[in-house]
């Protein structure tokens, strides 16, 4: 157990659950993490899909980045409104599944999960191709390094988040600031070139256009470089969590978040445009957008260093809340019946254990499909959370039309618009996207929501059959017959006649005959050992059978044996008695047969509610 | 079931052992195989070992065959004795333990399970090897098509080869024909013309000569070249499994197949010589020399490919008498007590299935280990056999010195100077090949015998432990106390309880609260419809207890509740019963907390004879 202690620290008690407040700057950090990074993958997603238009991907991201900066506020709006409305946390899950009913609220909670997985596959991978950008020579090690973050991540989150709270703040400021300087001194180098500065270190060229612009490529990027409004719903879902007043600290925390997303992405637009950058291929030579603009700006020195640095560690971190978000939403759903039970308990570091390790396993798998290339997962991305936004939205229409009221009236419409514009959305993400990948989310979501109705249904099924037992019998003493197997007459087996003498005066003791001739001896110790001593005592002595086994099983006449004493005595409880050697060390294990637990494997499937197993340890000393 | 039916064949009963006995000619294919086709690797062995003399290597190859060749014949004498003095099979751990004492005849163990490990590795690399000179756009998947074959072989085996003694004849015996009629051909060729044969198809050049011939290189290439000896001991060991007369069938079976190996590998020899055929290296290019020599004498056509396809399926074939040695050695050693107990269960095919497995998985490991490559392999190689062929004569000398008599002493004489003959080669074959690999086997020999000793001094001690029960004690019915974990009370618990009520008075039903204040409804059902019917008719009630679980730990509190009482009652016996969920489907098992299977483990590992663990399964009928 102690290596377990050491890698995930001591188990802490239920009462250590934290009740610390969070005002809105360590907000920030903490649910504006994944928000804020996006800004990191969202533009170059966008422009990877321009790559064909060449030098005029630098112009057309532009119109793309305002569309989707204007798309952002109708989301902000909403959401605004959410958080007055559930201040004790409206995640999608909840919010549509109020207002919506249970089917809606599966919808949403399937999306979301399927989010989350990508968020943190995306943030890894986007992290690791800021640091291929900044160290070439690491990139055909690209996989491996994601799957060693997504280790340590892993690790962290079952030690539990506890002492993170500064962790997550340098970082998120770090690279907020250092990412806002950059894009202020492109701006202001520009605007003193008259739109035309020189780069300190120039991108990779823009190559010739091959493709022709069009409404459809136009699309296409728009999908694309709607991921980087992801993780903008975090704010919502944990209000509970802010410092009084709840519901305008929080609200002040989004709107602090939403403004400092659009200004970067306004600037990475515009400094695209004016230092003519654009994606690049992944593979060898692989340089990320960030990378390029900032080298253009400072050049590669320290503060290109730093800057890299950051987004790396912010990436990672964005991972991490999708950590915190897929075991919290599998428990809410464990608890309504729609996720295994194991789903729902805290480990023993307060947290949810089973739901941190599914995670890193789907990630994990994701991660190695798909070569750890960030272009590759995008297509997957959007459609999730554009989902979950849209049914959160029309959660709360349905919200405000109950509550009723003039107030109310206002906000509906706002929600409502939010719902069209975000349910636009996912039509134009799934439609462009639908080849590259969004089919792959598409076929996802139904297959989750039927297999949690599924589970829900065996859970009903259970919980039906086992409820409401009547009172006990007091009198119903009739003792069972036991069956006991016995290989020779020695120690192990007499400790357990001795305890079967305690059940019951009914007793078969088995010996399989595999041709080995060892019949004679045991029943010569038989009749001296057991016989005599119990007809001494005037008692009925247990009964011996030999059984033939020409196939050299010893299982199956066993199972036989007891199954056919159960036919012919329906009424009466059987109890196999099995003794069992217990071995001292894990090696000692394959020293010995493992018949005992492959008797009781076979009792257990063969048998039924009337066969009781009993084992009966034997230790070894030496 | 079904699927192993398919895969390995149905079920034997032990009376279908063969009796089955053989001819000379079938106890060629079938003791003779492994010595055989030692002759499509050893000269390679040697001239791979002389690439650095360039051209001379096709000189020099011929003084060392001859030397081997004398060797041989030394051995073909002993063994001759050895036959006739151990008509029942003499293997060397056999005859080894029955005259040097039972360190000698582990050594000879240990040396041989080595050698068979290396057997079935050496075969399959080298019909690999054949098979890449002839189809070289191969070459890549060396390693996988080594497993591939291994796995066949393995399943084949698993089946038992009752009905594979044609499949044996046939490749023997076209192998033996193919070989030797190329040799023929060849020597006519070169006679015809003056001992200048033109190769049909020329073989690669020989490079420019890179080093100077020395003692130790020649020594090192007959250390190398005498791995064309290994299985020459078969037919000693399998002597039985001849028809009457017995000693003499096996005698003449062991001349033709000394006779048949000694022209081919001076045929080998003298054509390497006069065609200048020399090993090539491993890798893209590699042509075995068999390959070489065939295409030289009778070109690329039909006979050719013949030729190849015979030597593939003998070296497979040939590590197939390694999957029918192996395990019949892991036998003899498990019934004495020196390997684990299930190495000496025979299957349901009759054959030793674990034997077999474990032969699977180390040869596996080494032919991934050396990539397949024979070359790599050969090192490690002759040291066992050598080992094994030596403290065979030497058990032999003893055998003779304690028979007395004339003729005994003349016996003695030859296995004497068998001995000192192999044993010479055991040291200059360590020596040689210290470096290059015989080091691993150096160490793994007395790892084995160490192993060997501490499992048999294991077994010693649990047949002592265990062994001499004393009388059935008739009268010693205290009743256990009664020990059972409830979550809630459901139809389950019920019946768990109902059997606790048929053991014992005094039973104690355990409901740990992890802080889910549940509590008050598990006591409201326990006073309604346990305590009350049991006062009604006037029973003692079992006792409800809720222990508090700070950590949210569900089992450790169980078991310390139990070790408690232990200590608390010495005279008592405890019964634990877990009541068990039992799944229909193994789907299942992901939605329950598997917490039944975690408790009975830690009872198990914490507990001790006094604590017996019953399971009350309930099925699910949904």
């Amino acid at each position: 157990m102690s290596v377990i202690d050491v890698l995930c620290g001591r188990p802490l008690r239920s009462s250590e659950e934290r009740g610390e407040k969070l005002g809105a700057a360590a907000g920030i950090s903490v649910f504006g993490l994944d928000a804020l990074s996006s800004a990191a993958y969202g533009p170059e997603a966008a422009l990877a899909l321009l790559v064909s238009l060449g030098a005029l991907s630098a112009v057309y991201i532009v119109p793309i980045t305002v569309s989707i900066i204007i798309l952002l506020w109708v989301v902000y709006f909403s959401y605004r409104q959410t958080i007055e409305a559930y201040p004790n946390g409206g995640g999608s899950y909840t919010v549509a599944g109020q207002n919506l009913g249970s089917f809606a609220g599966l919808l949403a909670a399937a999306a979301l999960m399927i989010d989350y997985v990508l968020t943190a596959a995306v943030g890894i991978s986007a992290g690791v191709g800021a640091l291929v950008s900044a160290a070439p020579s690491l990139e055909p090690h690209t996989t491996g390094i994601c799957i060693a973050i997504l280790i340590v991540i892993t690790l962290v989150n079952l030690r539990g988040v506890r002492e993170t709270g500064v962790a997550f703040m340098i970082p998120t400021w770090l690279f907020v600031a250092t990412l806002l300087i950059t894009l202020a001194i492109g701006i202001v180098k520009a605007f003193a070139a008259g739109g035309h500065p020189t780069p300190v270190e120039a991108p990779p060229v823009l190559p010739a256009a091959t493709g022709a612009v069009g409404l459809w490529l136009l699309l296409k990027a728009f999908s694309s470089g709607c991921t980087a409004m992801t993780g903008v719903e975090a704010v919502s879902n944990g209000v509970k969590a802010f410092r009084e007043p709840v519901t305008k600290t929080a609200q002040k925390t989004l709107t602090i978040i939403v403004v400092i997303l659009v200004a970067m992405l306004a600037g990475i637009a515009f400094l695209s445009r004016v230092y003519h950058i654009g994606a690049t291929n992944p593979g060898p030579g692989y340089q990320s957008v960030l990378s390029q603009l900032t080298a253009a700006v400072v050049g590669r020195h320290t503060f290109y260093y730093i800057t890299i640095a950051s987004i790396l560690l912010v990436l990672s971190l964005s991972a991490n809340t999708a950590f915190a978000d897929f075991p919290r939403l599998s428990r809410l759903l464990a608890q309504d019946g729609y996720l295994p039970a194991p789903l729902a308990v805290q480990g023993r570091r307060l947290v949810y254990t089973s739901g941190i390790i599914v995670l890193a396993l789907l990630c994990g798998a994701l991660l190695i499909l798909f070569g750890g290339v960030t272009d590759r997962l995008i297509p997957l991305y959007a459609v999730g959370a554009f989902l979950a936004f849209t049914l959160s939205q029309a959660g709360m229409v349905v919200h405000w039309r109950r509550a009723g009221g003039r107030k109310s009236r206002a906000a509906m419409f706002v929600n409502l618009f939010g719902a069209i514009c975000t349910g636009g959305t996912v039509l134009v993400v799934v439609t462009t996207k639908f080849v590259e990948g969004a089919w792959i989310t598409v076929l996802m979501i139904p297959s989750i929501i039927a297999l949690m109705y599924g589970i829900r249904r065996h859970y009903d099924g259970v919980t039906a059959e086992i409820a409401n037992p009547e009172p006990l019998v007091p009198r119903d003493l009739r003792a069972p017959i036991v069956v006991m197997p016995m290989i020779t007459w020695n120690k192990i087996v007499r400790q357990g006649l001795q305890f079967a003498l305690n059940l019951s005066s009914e007793i078969h003791v088995l010996h399989v005959d595999c041709g080995n001739e060892r019949e004679m001896d045991v029943r010569k110790s038989w009749s001296e050992d057991v016989e005599m001593p119990m007809k001494n005592a005037g008692l009925p002595a247990p009964k011996l059978t030999v059984l033939k086994s020409p196939y050299r099983f010893v299982i199956n006449p066993i199972v036989d044996y007891v199954l056919a004493i159960e036919c012919k005595e329906p009424k009466q409880q059987i109890a196999v008695i099995i003794p069992e050697l217990v071995q001292k060390h894990w090696y000692q294990y394959f020293l010995h047969n493992q018949r005992a637990e492959w008797l009781k494997a076979a009792l257990l499937l063969k048998g039924n509610e009337k066969i009781v197993i009993i084992n009966v340890p034997w230790y070894l000393k030496s």
